[in-house]
């Protein structure tokens, strides 16, 4: 069974259930630093890679682009660690993917405008739909040893249509 | 006293005594990842803010742009944790100030094309010297108690020169 997946806007709201808006232009807590010469947007992912002995990692995802419309046929999951995506090119679009548990209807956001997002441990996710050139995201997830990837293959296709970027 | 400061460019190997280069390019682990849509280039930094009760901060520095030549008179080092910062542009170039004490010698590097820097726990470092128009970038570093910030103006005032962008 093929289902139409409509593509919200991203906002921090909207995405409270499955993670963290990583924005600057919405963030809540800032302050000046380095004498004024800049701002800090703190704290704007929790970043949830202790469990099980995990640590933090930062690494780099180089994504080939992928065209609209897309067919969503699994999810995946981290139950060990969050994990954050955050695009290092104001330029590059995402469609992120999520959902309560792989049986419930899944939202589709599309992240522009340089907004990354930190799904929490757990959440259910599609892997990166990156729109037009593809591009890198900074990524902050968990390493350490202890079964940290969860794949399931959906029962229904959600066709994410046409977004306009 | 003002010293030219030269700046250099800015490569793995020239900064592993301050810290991690953070880049796709030159990274030496890399695979495959989202049944193949996707490169990932695994482990850049070494995220070390544990000590002491710490934890990851994930946030956003939006830095003022500075003009060269730059003086640096001062440096700042945390004692508690790592800090890392990646560009949210490709475009956006900075220098990058460190010392291996702050009666030494500090160098001078510029980063460019996308290039990030995370700077070992410790390493005496100048604040963000942004160029050209200024910008965002992500930050990871130390939340938690404890006193993760000290600061010392130099006796010698280093003068950056103008750099080729």
């Amino acid at each position: 069974m093929i289902r139409p997946l409509a593509v919200e806007p991203l906002t921090r709201a909207a995405f409270a259930a499955y993670g963290d808006l990583i924005e600057a232009d919405s963030a809540r807590d800032r302050y000046m630093v380095n004498a004024g010469t800049a701002t800090r947007f703190d704290d704007l992912a929790h970043i949830d890679t202790a469990s099980h002995g995990g640590h933090p990692l930062l690494s780099i995802f180089r994504a080939a682009p992928r065209a609209l419309p897309f067919d969503v046929v699994m999810l995946e999951s981290h139950p060990l660690g969050s994990q954050a995506f955050v695009p290092l090119d104001p330029a590059l679009a995402f469609v992120v993917v999520v959902a309560a548990d792989p049986d419930a209807a899944p939202r589709a956001f599309l992240a522009r405008h340089g907004q990354g997002v930190n799904y929490h441990r757990g959440t259910w996710h599609h892997p990166l739909i990156a729109l037009e050139r593809g591009g890198d995201f900074l990524v902050v997830d968990r390493g350490g040893e202890g079964h940290n990837c969860d794949e399931v293959t959906l029962d229904t296709t959600w066709r994410v249509g046409h977004a306009r970027v």
